[in-house]
């Protein structure tokens, strides 16, 4: 269906105002929607200002099928929701014996008093449907007016979140009978950029079919890939499709869905019943960290360590004086040493060891800032690379502790062809 | 000036529609706005379709004194503002020789081709004047209609920020010659949430002053506190506050601006001239990381330990056998001997140890998930804390590096009361 429904979003607080909050939500109600083959034309964002919701509420609900207000459930003088819906269409406000009901259970759960704070939760215009709220005490609520469906959500990300994969889409699917869903799906790359990766597709596929929409999500360290049809016969298509892709980028998928790279090389060692190690300087733990974020990392991994000065680099880690003071810290041979080291005290199969210079001091001439070694391997099988990725000091430690992350993940699955993110950066590979 | 000026905000751009980019803009706008004590009532979205475009900006433009547009002003061909404002207002569009020159300089100082995507940013209406844009290529403008100041402004937030802090105060100064510039200070706690903290404010201070306001922006690990005054006469006022909040919670305040917690250690270790060290299980490198994302870290710290195994516990850090089968892994003998152990082979003279349960797996009756160890300190001077903190994993991670950061300024700053933040959370202290 090519659907001429028109929806709006109207978000109401202060903290939305004065610039305390990010706004994540509307992102979180176009997804939903996108999963519909619907999306939002237009978005008004105000304070807690009772006159100026009341008549946006009025006036949007003239213009659209849907109008989809955010914010404005909870107990406090601020939240004006409710009233303003009264307000807006004359509808006196009662308790609400459904809402009231879901208010109690919420205290209990919680081992709360039911207080009267709890209770304005349940104060609601008359003629109101409940919106289930299965994580937090406001219940949310519609109602039909100018011929307009009008949804009450509460601010609360994790709340919206639950209502947005709850009732919502039930409420929206008997609005619109013949909305489609969408079937998306989402994958991740490592090491290629937006605007390389879409034009790689225009010169490789002009025949690119209209029916399999490509989008992107830019994203710090991999790129999300999403492929969305919008009707079930066109599932095969996708499939070849993607296919496609694979063939041409397969080297730079690294997951699919909700996996990180840190997941998929956690998955991959797994598989191979390997075990990792890391040796750091410049990113200062920053690679441990990102593979211990993934639940199921300690099958895979040990120890690593974070050597920053060159006296534990050999205390620790058995790097010889000699390599550093004929190479210096920032040097292959001195991260291939790291790496050596590493795995032999770890025990582990498989590791990575960088060393580099994260700025924004501590550059030279020979060396400047965002110059970084990375060795990578096996006690039989290493390498090492000399790049250079100049950025702000953060974004420098994760994109290379991620790079280090994504050539053990080649290594295990046994990819020849080097990748080329590093471009032009390369300095020296040994 | 208790300023009755209305400014709006008009987001475009389809990617702010598609869930693809979450808007910060918009807080960039509203943080230049609140140095001039000013802030937008409304802000709209919509995505690049001209006719909405078009529509917005003329209506807008009706309502308020001030009118905000964002994006739209780059070289493809879904960058519509400045044709939009030309229909808007029936305005011809002509090349404008300023901007045409900057984009000029632009291409110069990236060595780059002037193409003729660059020239139509140089393509607009008759009669605005130009925002100069010091990073980007694009220029923004502006121009008075309906008794309204429009300004368009570039998406991409680096080059919208260099405006904000460049052209665009000076022309809303000038539009308003009696705004009065605030004076914002920025402080950041650790341990204390922002319910609690006002509601500390309100019971001990009823008498806080109208003139300076207090106000908060909930992070992850710190709590932001900001303190505003409007006029340079209420400084000395917002002193006199400001000490009394630092007599209530001086504990908790941990920086100033733009430091950080370990921003903040790492200043203290360089003032008391110690090192420091950390032994980490559960946060699997997160402290470290935490520390070495500080520019100057290499002088505070040279080692850190990741031992996730119990053998790598022992093999590295001389954690015995004994304790280990005695206690198990997550107990304060083990993360005692942890921290020795790190203290001895590091040669540092301060550190952190943690052992603990991240879940979502691993949990016990007696050790649930979210159970934590950590013992800080010197060899001669350490303690340890066994706490409760069911968290998402990764929160979990980030909230225990945090604790351990903040464990360790305690003792440097020689602070004797014990922190409340462990609350009821504490199981054991030794």
């Amino acid at each position: 269906m090519k659907t001429k429904v028109r929806i709006q979003l109207l978000l109401t607080g202060n903290e939305l105002m004065s610039g305390v909050t990010t706004d994540t939500n509307s992102n979180r109600f176009a997804e939903m929607l996108a999963r519909l083959s619907l999306s939002v034309y237009r978005r008004i964002t105000i304070g807690d200002d009772m006159e100026l919701l009341v008549h946006s509420i009025q006036s949007m609900s003239k213009e659209c099928d849907v109008l989809l207000v955010n914010g404005g459930l909870g107990p406090t003088i601020d939240d004006l929701s409710a009233e303003a819906l009264g307000k807006a269409f004359n509808l006196p406000l009662t308790e609400h014996a459904q809402a009231l009901q879901q208010v109690k259970n919420w205290c209990e759960r919680m081992n709360a008093q039911l207080s009267a704070a709890n209770i304005k939760q349940a104060i609601l215009p008359e003629g109101v449907g409940i919106i289930r709220n299965p994580v937090g005490s406001a219940p949310g609520f519609y109602i039909e007016k100018n011929n307009c469906l009008i949804l009450f959500t509460p601010g609360v990300p994790s709340e919206l979140e639950a209502m947005l994969k709850g009732d919502i889409p039930a409420l929206l699917a008997q609005k619109f009978p013949n909305a489609q869903s969408a079937l998306i799906d989402r994958y991740h790359c490592f090491g290629i950029g937006e605007s390389r990766f879409q034009q790689t597709v225009d010169n490789e596929f002009p025949d690119w079919p209209k029916q399999v929409e490509l989008s992107f999500r830019a994203g710090a360290p991999t790129l999300e890939i999403k492929l969305t049809t919008h009707s079930p016969e066109h599932h095969a298509l996708k499939q070849v499709w993607k296919e496609k892709l694979f063939q041409l980028f397969g080297d730079y998928f690294v997951s699919e869905g909700e996996q990180t790279l840190a997941g998929a090389v956690v998955a991959l060692l797994k598989h191979h019943n390997k075990k990792v190690t890391f040796a750091e300087s410049c990113t200062g733990g920053k690679i441990a960290s990102m593979l211990t974020e993934v639940s199921g990392a300690s099958e895979v991994f040990e120890a690593g360590f974070v050597t920053y000065s060159n006296r534990i680099k050999s205390s620790t880690l058995g790097v010889t004086q000699q390599s550093l003071a004929q190479n210096g810290a920032v040097s292959e041979t001195v991260a291939k040493e790291m790496l050596l080291g590493a795995l032999h005290v770890s025990g582990a199969d498989i590791g990575a060891a960088v060393s580099g210079i994260a700025g924004p001091n501590g550059g030279s001439a020979e060396k400047p800032v965002g110059t970084v070694c990375i060795a990578w391997g096996s006690v039989e099988q290493h390498q090492c690379v000399t790049f250079h990725m100049p950025r702000s000091r953060q974004l420098f430690q994760l994109m290379v502790a991620a790079t280090a992350l994504d050539l053990i993940r080649r290594q295990l699955l046994n990819i020849k062809n080097p990748p080329d993110y590093f471009g032009r950066k390369i300095v020296k590979n040994s």
